[in-house]
């Protein structure tokens, strides 16, 4: 059995009995758990993960469209974060025995059974479309549910699924394919904000630096630490041992060294094996030699 | 339920039809699975690699005997290998949701079993004796079969079970608790046999370097390249990346830098994540954080 993971973006974050029967609808699809969530009420937004194999899933998403769609009203939504629709983004994420291209074609396939089930038009975004306009969720989402109707009359912004206006209440949906997130911090040996800064312009990908990486310079003002707060986007294509040592040749320019790094949340457990064998500089290796996958084979 | 790893090791490797009868015999015990298992004619000697909760273990190893004792007669027996016994020895390793007490207390139970069964003497080693004497495999079976009646006989050498003389045919059994071998060789830069010798000597216990390293110093002919052969007897106390820079710093003493490493056969993935965890200087990260593991929680 595939396992692929989904982490649905609905815009309620307010009213925890709707949240309550959004997470019921999904926690009720059999073939699918529900790992975490968790709502901003500030954002007025919930995210959800869950993981299953493809069918299961595009159940459990379907089923969360049928709960949110009647219960939210964008037009009367406030919060901080952007949003086009009730349900407003869907991406979904390759884990175990299931390809990138399995998660783009689950994702069409859902995309598509929105659009037809609920009216809604959908965007396909990253791994899940060509259009180079559409790789980039903020691009998509620019503009807002305010602005949507103008947008999709607008030269380009046809959605890939569904009418060509938005839904009166529940706007348009972001549904796609990606490769998990790695949330990763070096903290530097330094309280000097503007080192961390410019070693994290130095990384980034939008000015100039390693393909899947995003990186803001912050100050950890309890301890006076500056780091360099990374969000990697391919592990796969942009390890994490690369990212660690270009940061710490990038701090010796300073006469600055790496305090230490940190892992928010969870990683995939090859981005550590990959790292692991980068700087034992192991050869012949192969992910049947782990213990615990021939147990499970 | 727990997962236990044991290897035991048997003196036929000769007679195809008695091995198949030996894996035979644990394959039908409900509750274990046969992970690997091979024969070498030059040794006289087969290794099963068998895994499962430990009083299906139990039962597995006790049907092993059941088939090896009358099956096997080592007063006929040859091999290149050093043996006591029969059932030569019987180590179990724990994987997950086990700990070391516990594989201890397996070993005592089975130890027991066999040698009021069989009328086969025991002895235990490694972490399953306190006794300095038998903490290492080569100590208690040094002598060998040939020797073993005579040594049963000299002070320290009664056996932990079982009866104060050789099993007539099946001799002694070496049973005990262990952490999993890596076997690990690191490749220089480099044809000169006498840096890996040096290096080897620099780090193994036995001759003053890292409490569970064994090392020697090998030419790899075909391909010209010097290699340190290590075998790591317990990875948490002596990780896998402190060999990996010790070598690395000894290398550079004589000018010579790592080619590459290799793992042979099996790695815990806690070994990997260790490695990872010290180079990337990750602080506050647990196995919780693993996607893997928590998709298995």
């Amino acid at each position: 059995m595939a396992i692929i993971e989904t982490i649905p973006n609905v815009s309620e974050g307010r009213r925890p009995e709707v949240v309550e029967r959004l997470v019921a609808a999904v926690r009720g699809t059999p073939g699918v758990r529900l790992l975490d969530y968790s709502s901003d009420a500030s954002h007025n937004r919930s995210v959800l993960t869950l993981v299953g194999d493809g069918a299961p899933l595009k159940n459990a998403i379907l089923a969360l469209y049928e709960t949110a769609v009647p219960a939210i009203d964008l037009r009367a939504h406030r919060g901080e974060h952007p949003r086009v629709g009730a349900v407003d983004v869907v991406p979904f994420v390759p884990i175990e025995g299931a390809t990138m291209a399995d998660c783009v074609a689950l994702a069409h396939d859902v995309a598509a059974a929105v659009a037809s089930r609920f009216g809604i038009p959908v965007y396909l975004y990253e791994e899940a479309t060509n259009n180079p306009a559409r790789k980039n969720l903020e691009d998509v989402r620019r503009g807002e549910f305010e602005g949507l109707a103008a947008k999709m009359t607008s030269p380009g912004w046809a959605p890939d699924f569904g009418p060509a206006t938005p839904h009166e209440t529940a706007g348009a949906s972001v549904i796609g394919a990606r490769m998990p997130l790695i949330a990763y911090n070096i903290n530097l040996n330094t309280d000097r904000l503007d080192v961390a800064r410019r070693i994290a312009a130095a990384i980034r990908h939008s000015s100039g630096g390693l393909r899947y990486v995003k990186a803001m310079g912050v100050m950890l003002e309890d301890r006076r630490v500056a780091q360099v707060s990374i969000n990697l986007t391919n592990f796969q294509k942009t390890p994490i041992h690369r990212v660690f040592d270009l940061v710490a040749r990038e701090a010796a320019r300073y006469g600055v060294s790496i305090l230490e790094s940190e892992v928010i949340g969870l990683i995939p457990n090859a981005a550590l094996v990959a790292a692991a064998e980068h700087y034992l500089q192991l050869e012949r290796f192969g992910p049947a030699q782990i213990l615990e996958n021939k147990l499970r084979d």
